[in-house]
């Protein structure tokens, strides 16, 4: 389940709801491509702007067309209860395994998001990765609190949101985590630019925005990746080195896939949860420009 | 409704539900002291950790009992569907008016932000405050996007976060938003720390966290605002200091009232949604020092 490929698709939305038969078509893309798991409902999967009807319903969704491929289904929400209930509905929906962000409204204290995941794991039947982003939770783990928390028993994996641009640091940083984490306790990256670095330096996945749109060119790289050729694996990072850019450029990978999913006629040109604004058609020519050129379709 | 002392009334939790006897009476406390208006679901009132139900449920209830008081509403949410139904459901419960923050999951743009506005006030049919709070929203407002805002029609206020700590630059800053704000938009300052200097400096109200506990000590401070008598205010705030400084303390003033309420026996000890924690002993023994110093009760 924690490693390899994990594919995050995005959930689409049409007229204000999750456009089912679009998010349908984008799945159908990631188990033609076996990937390895598939991270339902993630940040990219748009669940912070879906009720939890909406978010159950997308859950029974993807297993029920998962081929058998592993899902894991993000239950992040503010309130511990929602969270508790958000679970539930993951695991009734078959979920192979819950990601879960520190979401907080005030900062949240070291204690308190230990206490979520003990609470958590403790009510779980299925393994729960950690997610580790500050720029979508505004809350930084230390390593002090990664460790405690993947000590807990019903912790499978910890999403770590990048790692240094040097390879040698990116090396030392995993050599850290592998250090202060249980060896039964996966390491996956997600920030897609830094993908590369981080499986070379031994990640054990990818969580990855890009393989949840563009799965075939994100398992090369898994692949060559799983292989030990990481000559190769630098070298197709590099090749979407373009892809890396649009994402900087736009504040990150969210609305630079959404806007690739209308292009590519997956989903209604605009299909981002409201208040979120479509891109100018300036942005959009670039974006098509980018996939002509890198052959991503 | 915009002007002199709008009070901020916690939303106590018992048990994981928010405790309507214990917000009773509180807004108990409100009533009695006669405050202008009451501010109902902020921050302060938890309404990120309740469900649409729950929030309509406390709406109403505070509408019932604020013996004619005005009570404006928060109706933040990440979708924008999901605050369109919360201003509904405020606006059937009796809200005077309605507080809207700009909360993202993704950042959100300028032009988003403006369009949610735009959508809310074409939408409601009592005014819209403007919630700008960039530690809880994580969102800066500009002042061009304040102004650009401010001129909808159905904009009533602005909620500002504070103001500088030196009164001249206070001042400034107040002629300055003045100057792109119509006429018909109050300014109302929230940061209570700073109320005094923004109340000196002509805000016309204060959106007070302190107010929604201690309704008394903080009338007191803007009645003598209104009748400009500056020494006053500044006296009175200043001797406030043990208290906003252990607002500094805790990461802002949501934990300390929570903690302040338990310790009055207005609401159970623990009376913080989860997965917040309550305070050690010590802050509670601290804070209960400073209430008493203070004759806070």
């Amino acid at each position: 389940m924690f490693s390899g490929l994990s594919a995050f698709p995005l959930t689409p939305f049409a007229d204000g709801k999750p456009d089912e038969a679009a998010f349908l078509r984008i799945l159908r893309r990631l188990t033609e491509a076996k990937v390895d798991s598939l991270g339902v409902l993630g940040s990219t999967g748009s669940y912070a702007w879906l009720t939890r009807a909406q978010r159950r319903r997308i859950a029974e969704r993807a297993v029920e067309n998962a081929e058998a491929i592993p899902v894991m289904i993000c239950i992040g929400a503010i309130n511990t209860d929602e969270v508790l209930a958000l679970a539930e509905d993951a695991q009734q929906a078959g979920a192979a395994a819950l990601l879960l962000p520190p979401l907080g409204y005030q900062t949240l204290k070291e204690d308190e998001v230990f206490t979520l995941f003990e609470t958590v794991t403790r009510h779980a039947s299925v393994p729960v990765c950690i997610y580790d982003n500050p720029r979508t939770t505004h809350f930084t783990f230390s390593d002090a609190l990664l460790s405690r928390i993947a000590s807990l028993p019903g912790i499978g994996s910890v999403k770590i949101p990048g790692v240094p641009a040097a390879q040698s640091a990116a090396n030392d940083r995993l050599a850290q985590l592998r250090d202060i984490l249980p060896a039964s306790v996966s390491v996956g990256i997600s920030g897609d630019a830094s993908a590369a670095n981080a499986l070379i330096a031994g990640c054990d996945g990818w969580y990855s925005v890009c393989g949840g749109l563009f799965p075939r060119v994100a398992k090369a790289m898994t692949d060559a990746a799983a292989a030990g050729d990481h000559e190769s694996v630098r070298a197709q990072s590099e090749r979407l080195q373009p892809l890396w850019s649009l994402f900087r450029q736009h504040g990150g990978s969210f609305r630079v896939m959404n806007a690739a999913a209308g292009l590519l006629g997956l989903t209604a040109r605009d299909c981002l949860p409201r208040p979120l604004l479509p891109l100018s058609d300036a942005d959009n020519q670039q974006i098509a420009e980018v996939l002509a050129a890198l052959d991503l379709s």
